[in-house]
């Protein structure tokens, strides 16, 4: 499979890119815009998340209930999430239907209504998210770690809070939307059965004329991250731990990601084998690679029974610390072939590549070839990784846990 | 894109099935075995988990570590699951290593070790799975309803007891393995860059010589439904519902996928534009349809605040029995181009394509072309839609709550 990746940035800083994948039908699609949580003002934490909403209750011609209908009449399978900095909207569906899809979402973008009498169901349904999150242990103790560990507004759960919630009006939806949706900084990605000619002339139509502005700048807080215990009567108790890493265009990304998949990739990972498997101590146990442009951290989870949970704790550090100790080549080689395997295998989803083609450019402004990736994942070896540990080592853990007692960290 | 499928029943019973994707790299598989928790016996429920569980820690010439290895090494994304009738082994992987790799399933299947010294961690991770379900309430009203509407063994929870888990011997688990594993009514199914022939041979040669059995026969009890109340301090009422409705094989079929459509498939269908974009009352609420080959139920669930779950209730109920007092046209092609185009777009997936032709064949005994599924969706109306509904109206519901005060059914 011959690999091209078609680039085109508008000149008001939107850009378009495109992956071509003829032997399918299909065509994926994902649109960033950096509108994510972190520009919440202070006292209405949750607006990003309600603009998102409401710019779907009706745009351009179309009220909420034909929008609606014409994205389904298309055939569109979509979703729209609301991350700390950016938003997403994505969808999917057959290659012919994607130019007229595409028209609408130029109207959800630039042309939204944000009907005055949708606020109050859209808030009333982001209050009942966040207040979900207490039914989900697992989920809401991953959002209090990052709260903990991430400088605001990097650690900023996007769903907002409930007073942020209701104090938002619909004035500061509408001014939200004036400050923060604008081209410069967009990325609109494809992968499928296109045509590029196609595609880039009708993205011109449709976005060239939007306006740039300046969009404010994010200055993350500089703090300490804390470990921190919160007190719930739960039948597991909940471990969540982060500590730093390198971020994505770091020379040593690699070595990072070498290092994690060590640890929990497959399931003759570490943290499977040892602290699940060999010892039945946890149902649930993983680390994982996450980054921001500037920063990145590895995050670890495990769910264990309270009178289990101080030594599932204490196991899963040992893991972490005795990483620098040493690699076999077998467990290294073991995650080379998967990272590998699941490069090749993502590849084949319209949905994935336009995923990560999106995230490809916003992180490092370029697309990497499908080679790029798998030449760094081949020469990764076990003196590097080691290298990499030793001047990074695991410790600073920040750990926080949910559940009936605190643990010893 | 052609379709070719191709089918080979072994003198044994086993039949594997395959269709070649040729513009792929990868190759994915299932394995479906009748050998589900519905074969548990009385006070040993959750045998059928620990059976799967203990065929992966080390069969033929491997040991558990070296099992896991193998499969990593050959790049296998995989997954055991425990269903309430069959167990499902599946994975994904280069269509290059894809005969090494049901070798592998082969020793697993056929020779698998079951060692006791592994019983005991496997069984602690069996129960905290089930331990896990009391922090998670949309799982367990699920679990909960399907208890009480489905008759013994069909509403069986494939996790069991506690009790159970607790009273297996290893003694148990190989007599089970001996009863239930062996080649009758066991389907293999492969989508993706394969070879036919190369593939009819290998896996004559893996299973040629695995000696075919009788199996037990499953007799579900005959039982009432019943609605039930759990009382639980929750933030959020869980609500879940059944009513009848005809299995795959009925000629019904397509049109109570319709039907269900309209209520529940995208955007614009009438729980999402009703009960929770128009009135902002619940955060989820869908149907959907589920089925066994003899019998088949619209299963519905939501979760609200509890001050509006007896509203949220009453409407989702009302969406399920004003049905069949009209459908638009618009309504029903909405839902045939979403069939549809998700229809073509899992077709491009080859553990999409695997699954569905696994699938197919357990439940049909043959897999339906595509071209057959595309006609019986574009050959549905609003008539023949309503005409079922009226034939079937959605009535005799089985609803289970679980929160901090009972609804009013």
């Amino acid at each position: 499979m011959s690999q091209q990746i078609h680039t085109h940035t508008l000149a008001n800083g939107l850009t378009l890119l495109a992956e071509r994948m003829p032997h399918v039908r299909s065509a994926a699609f994902h649109i960033l815009v950096p509108a994510g949580a972190g520009y919440d003002p202070s006292g209405k934490f949750g607006l990003a998340g309600l603009v998102c909403d409401l710019m779907t209750r009706g745009a351009g011609a179309r009220n909420s209930r034909q929008l609606s209908d014409a994205l389904d009449n298309l055939g569109v399978d979509r979703g729209e999430s609301t991350g700390t900095l950016n938003i997403q909207l994505s969808g999917a569906t057959l290659a012919r239907n994607l130019l007229p899809t595409l028209a609408i979402y130029a109207d959800i973008l630039r042309r939204p209504h944000l009907p005055d009498d949708e606020l109050d169901a859209a808030k009333s349904l982001s209050l009942q998210d966040l207040q979900s999150i207490e039914d989900e242990p697992q989920r809401k103790v991953m959002i209090e770690l990052r709260k903990r560990y991430y400088p605001d507004p990097l650690g900023r759960d996007q769903r907002g809070t409930a007073e942020g919630v209701e104090a938002v009006t619909i004035d500061d939806v509408r001014a939200q939307h004036a400050a923060l949706y604008h081209p410069r900084d967009v990325i609109l990605s494809v992968a499928g059965d296109i045509d590029w000619t196609a595609l880039k002339t009708e993205v011109e139509r449709l976005f060239g004329d939007w306006k740039a502005r300046t969009r404010p700048t994010l200055t993350p807080e500089t703090i300490i991250p804390r470990s921190d215990h919160l007190t719930k009567e739960l039948d597991q108790t909940q471990i969540a731990l982060a500590f730093p890493s390198v971020p994505i265009g770091h020379s040593d990304f690699y070595h990072a990601r070498g290092a994690v998949g060590v640890l929990s990739q497959d399931m003759s990972s570490r943290l499977f084998t040892n602290v699940r498997e060999k010892h039945g101590l946890c149902y649930a146990v993983y680390a994982s690679y996450e980054t921001f442009k500037d920063r990145a951290a590895i995050v670890g989870y495990a769910g264990a029974r309270p009178e289990l949970a101080q030594e599932t704790l204490d196991r899963t550090l040992d893991e972490f610390r005795n990483l620098a100790n040493g690699i076999e080549d077998e467990e290294l080689d073991r995650v080379k072939v998967g990272l590998k395997s699941a490069l090749i295998m993502r590849q084949e989803s319209t949905g994935a590549r336009s995923s990560a083609i999106a995230s490809d450019w916003y992180f490092l402004n370029r697309v990497r070839p499908l080679e790029e990736i798998q030449s760094a994942i081949d020469g990764l070896t076990v003196p590097g990784v080691l290298d990499y540990l030793r001047r990074n080592p695991a410790k600073d853990f920040t750990v926080v846990t949910l559940g009936p007692a605190a643990l010893r960290v």
